[in-house]
């Protein structure tokens, strides 16, 4: 889900060369996945990734994870903060807005 | 957590081998986690799992993630099926009711 | 490498879910590899690989990792066995010659 | 490997967090490993590391993963430069000789 989640927001145009020019980051604080059908080594899947809520300075992701059969192999959710490291990478992170640009990328989607 | 809850099980007697010998499997249909502090490199942890619910066939196992001072980093749920290949590793499982020793060694923890 | 040396046998029709219904396997025996350039998260990678050698129940697959960019940023090595379970998934793998087949399927690519 | 090798540098004091705090980092250049027995889930290993080699600013780790039982499974090396980040983490890092208290370190063991 993290790989999708980074896909995900590539897509809109906040990569990760981008997010660390930037200094912005979005660390998980919760995460949630439930198993419904085995997957065999070789099984091609895509996994479909959705806003499925923005917070004041966080956000959930919903995740399906879909096998090429159209079988819905798992579901999860994360939830991320979307935040900013003060003085570049490694040093403390502060939550932030989400900005209103970011959300209308979504909401165009 | 899945390493975990192998040591978990491995601590009542019901080891990795022990559990291919008898065809036994505890596929994992559920998860969550909350991250509430994050963890650094090197630094030392203790992962405290206890069983949080016994179902017929199925079991919840709590999951603590601790750091060395006490600091509590994540927090954890797994849900797993307690079942059977019926003719050996790699043909299809059953679910099983939890036998009652099993039940037992944990309650005995 | 790995996930690319089963990306590059399904390219010549032996992906794994033949290889797991022909209980055919190819167990890894040795691998090296060199790191020339560091990799950023975001960085898209190609992956080249190409058999360097055919054995008599062995081969050697080489892997070229190239950023975007053309930048060389790693290339390794893996030496396989080619086998096949004796009595199904599970039970012990004998090695056996590469099929003339395979083999001239490679050559064609 | 790379855990093995962070654990050994802790074991002559130079943890992640010592390395983190002087901005010193051990970047990998090569690896290689030969995979001599199959291991299974639930196997007890140990991997014993040693200094092959120290080179100006780079050195080799030597590996074996032996299991309780005595037998080897695999053994690997590391090639890695000992260098520090010119201006914190995340800025363009610099090889440095050794230090020779880490060289003495070493040859105490």
């Amino acid at each position: 889900m993290d790989a999708a989640t980074w896909a995900f927001m590539a897509s809109v145009g906040y990569g990760a060369k981008r997010m660390r020019e930037e200094h912005l980051a979005m660390p998980l604080v919760g995460a949630d996945c439930e198993f419904l059908a085995p997957a065999l080594h070789g099984d091609r899947c895509e996994v479909r990734s959705r806003i499925a809520r923005f917070g004041g300075a966080s956000f959930a992701v919903a995740h399906e994870m879909v096998r090429a059969d159209g079988t819905l192999l798992a579901k999860g959710n994360e939830k991320r903060v979307w935040g900013r490291f003060r003085n570049g990478p490694g040093t403390p992170m502060k939550g932030e807005q989400i900005p209103e640009d970011v959300r209308a990328l979504f909401r165009e989607k």
